[in-house]
């Protein structure tokens, strides 16, 4: 029996697994420190108060359930013993005979973590939501607010970094403002909010070809979005941002510039990119280490052209698959070819019935890339009920600009999390005082008509 | 104008906004500190991982958007000053010729405080996720558990409560146990999880009748639930219950036993009742104050045989409509009758195709009472697209007894909330370390096919 230790359950993790479940000798155990596997992709429309987070997002040990062999672990990892062949987890190890590695990355603030706080990245579930609470915040506050330039900070939003997420922030923020929100409000007009996209670079979506930037760009401005090219980004506080020699007053800020790999990769003593990736063989195994590989975000991977394959899910499947047949191939002793990526192109959304989309050599833009990317995404989206799910929400944005999420949900509950059970320092957080929520009462059922 | 303000956006203050929104004359005013309407009958389902919350709640001011009169701020009552005739927020102050009052209730421990950590309740969406999170992290635990009687103790729940909420909290995890969790774990067996439930009466659903209430307890023990009557918790610590002189070791404690009024109730000199509830005239209003009206949980109203009425949806359903009525004729200084409760019976559903329902002096139980309870719920449920997504889900936990909102969201996320921004003390808070969250990457769409 050949035990196979999977870190990380995202998508290059979840498809070497799937990919190894067929093979009877291997024992594999999968380790991720959360219990559920997220559709990406996705996760802006989390934040942007689309969707809900279960509705993009499945638990893995569900997924994986059909493989008798393959036993799912939520902990956390924090560190491998590659000589002794151990991967240490904050309250267990496990020996493996081959290993992959799919941690994913984390944003990184180019030295200015102090931003973090202030301008949250959105890599996570838990930072979804607390874009979507902070940017729903904002509207509320401002209906409230007497003070006019308090207000008009409250109504300017600004997104930093003009890659795919940042583009799909934005023009949802726009789409928020000018559609979604337009006759819920007395005192304010939503329409009056400032989005602001803010890139280094001379033009957004640089991964895209030129017309394809310039496309998005005008749809962007459609929306009513400020696209600020060419600008640093030299301060972020509670209060704004500083671009250039600009001051943006700004009460929400939200950060898509820049990844970094995981702290884990450091711990590893292997030879890392200037972002923190692992730097792998062609196979994507490590230097000096055959049973090791690393998949996904995590590692750095030269593809064809000379450049570093992209961080997109695509990549990640890719080769989640090709570790499953290099470990299967690896067992019996047989050679196998190198990682080969097969490009699909690119895509990007800017709100409703608006994105740009290059497959192959085709390049398309408005509605029809929208339509593409819509059915690629329902396609791919793990789970039937998701899938149906997703489609009516997004039948409700689509035709109400509805947004089937719009609920600001505090951050600050009263309660000791389990993990911090056992750890009575973290309880002596203090704990904010429950409110009393004005609400219905909920004693009994039978809720009678209402108006 | 007439200035009407509504404090609490929930069954009762919808209702009564609704209701006025008719009148030309009015101007509505609703205040809640949450900016959306629960649809709380559905709660514990949030918390039994089938509903996200999103699918129970909606955005208070876009159900009254439609009123032009009507203006919905998200502000904290803090006080009224009933001479003054005005309302004090956190932040705000409001004149009012008529106030209608409807905050709801929250838990109460009996004098236990202490116990809320480690038992909460469930009346807040927070508390629903908290619940969610405790329950999934039990079985999490519990699988990477070595230790025995550990594992023993994560793999019990106690719920303490046998009303509707505590009867459905325990069949919902009876189920799960049984049924959603049976075949995704390899170290443990969920169908080896106790839950318990634990009442101080001689019998649950104790305003049900006696046939009820026997019936709902065979289903329960048919889903592997104990339930022991005549029980009175004596300590709930962070390891387990203290029952008589038994004491349970459980991870898990859930609290669905008792309520009292809000905390507003104190501040407003007046009478109340030993549950902390205004008592009010038979026309809702205060003494000496016709123009202050308390609906909903958050008022005592003596029932036609003697007791107060009890604190469900339908109750403050009618008491919202009634005071839409009593506001109009008051402005025309026509006379109004006294509120009269049309009691429509009492239903509540123990896991899949099982509940009880009273409707009149008809006793359902079983498959029949449940469609019941199915329709009349989905019936109620505010919003076309809710009602279409959370039959799917239904669909879903129905057919295949999967939950369609498996997700353990952190409670601890390392931003500062918006409303601390300008509050640095609370913004002193150590914010807990980012951990690099294994998944795919996300900085392109297309993401490629899953195996």
């Amino acid at each position: 029996m050949q035990r196979v230790v999977i870190v990380g359950g995202g998508f290059a993790g979840l498809s070497a697994a799937r990919g190894l479940a067929r093979e009877r000798n291997v024992e594999i155990t999968l380790i991720d420190e959360r219990n559920y596997h997220l559709f990406q992709p996705l996760l802006y429309q989390v934040a942007m108060a689309v969707l809900s987070p279960a509705e993009i997002a499945a638990p893995i040990r569900s997924l994986v359930s059909g493989n008798p062999r393959t036993s799912v672990l939520r902990q956390r990892v924090v560190g491998v013993d590659l000589k002794e062949r151990r991967v240490h987890s904050e309250k267990d190890s496990h020996e493996y005979d081959y290993l992959i590695l799919a941690c994913g990355v984390r944003h990184t603030y180019f030295g200015n973590d102090q931003w973090e706080p202030h301008a949250p990245g959105l890599k996570t579930v838990e930072q979804a939501l607390e874009i979507r609470r902070r940017v729903l915040d904002a509207f509320e506050e401002a209906e409230t607010e007497h003070d006019a330039a308090r207000q008009r900070a409250l109504l300017t939003f600004v997104v930093v970094g003009g890659g795919p997420t940042g583009v799909e922030l934005a023009g949802a923020l726009g789409e928020i403002s000018r559609h979604t929100l337009a006759r819920d409000f007395r005192r304010i007009d939503p329409m009056q909010a400032r989005v602001i996209l803010i890139e280094a670079a001379p033009r957004i979506l640089a991964s895209f070809s030129e017309q394809s930037s310039s496309h998005a760009m005008r749809d962007l401005e459609s929306l009513g979005v400020q696209v600020w090219t060419q600008s640093h980004v030299r301060r972020i506080d509670l209060n704004g941002v500083e671009v250039g020699n600009e001051r943006i007053e700004a009460k929400t800020v939200l950060w898509a510039a820049g990844v970094r790999g995981p702290d884990l990769n450091q711990t590893l003593g292997i030879e890392l990119d200037h972002q923190g990736r692992a730097v792998v063989n062609p196979d994507l195994s490590l230097p000096d280490h055959p049973e090791v590989f690393v998949a996904g975000d995590q590692s750095h991977v030269t593809g064809p052209d000379g450049n570093p394959l992209p961080g997109i899910a695509p990549v990640a499947m890719q080769q989640g698959h090709y570790l499953a047949k290099r470990v299967r191939k690896a067992i019996r002793g047989a050679p196998c070819p190198n990682f080969a990526y097969r490009d699909k192109g690119r895509m990007a959304t800017i709100g409703r019935s608006r994105a740009v989309a290059e497959i192959a050599s085709v390049r398309f833009a408005g509605r029809p890339a929208w339509w593409v990317w819509l059915v690629v995404h329902i396609y791919y989206l793990i789970g039937f009920k998701n899938r149906l799910v997703v489609i009516l929400q997004w039948a409700g944005a689509f035709v109400r600009f509805s947004r089937g999420a719009r609920l600001i949900v505090d951050k600050d509950w009263q309660f000791y999390p389990m993990e911090n059970v056992d750890a009575p320092d973290q309880n002596a957080r203090d704990a904010s005082d429950e409110q009393s929520k004005p609400s219905a009462p909920r004693e009994g059922g039978n809720p009678s008509r209402n108006p």
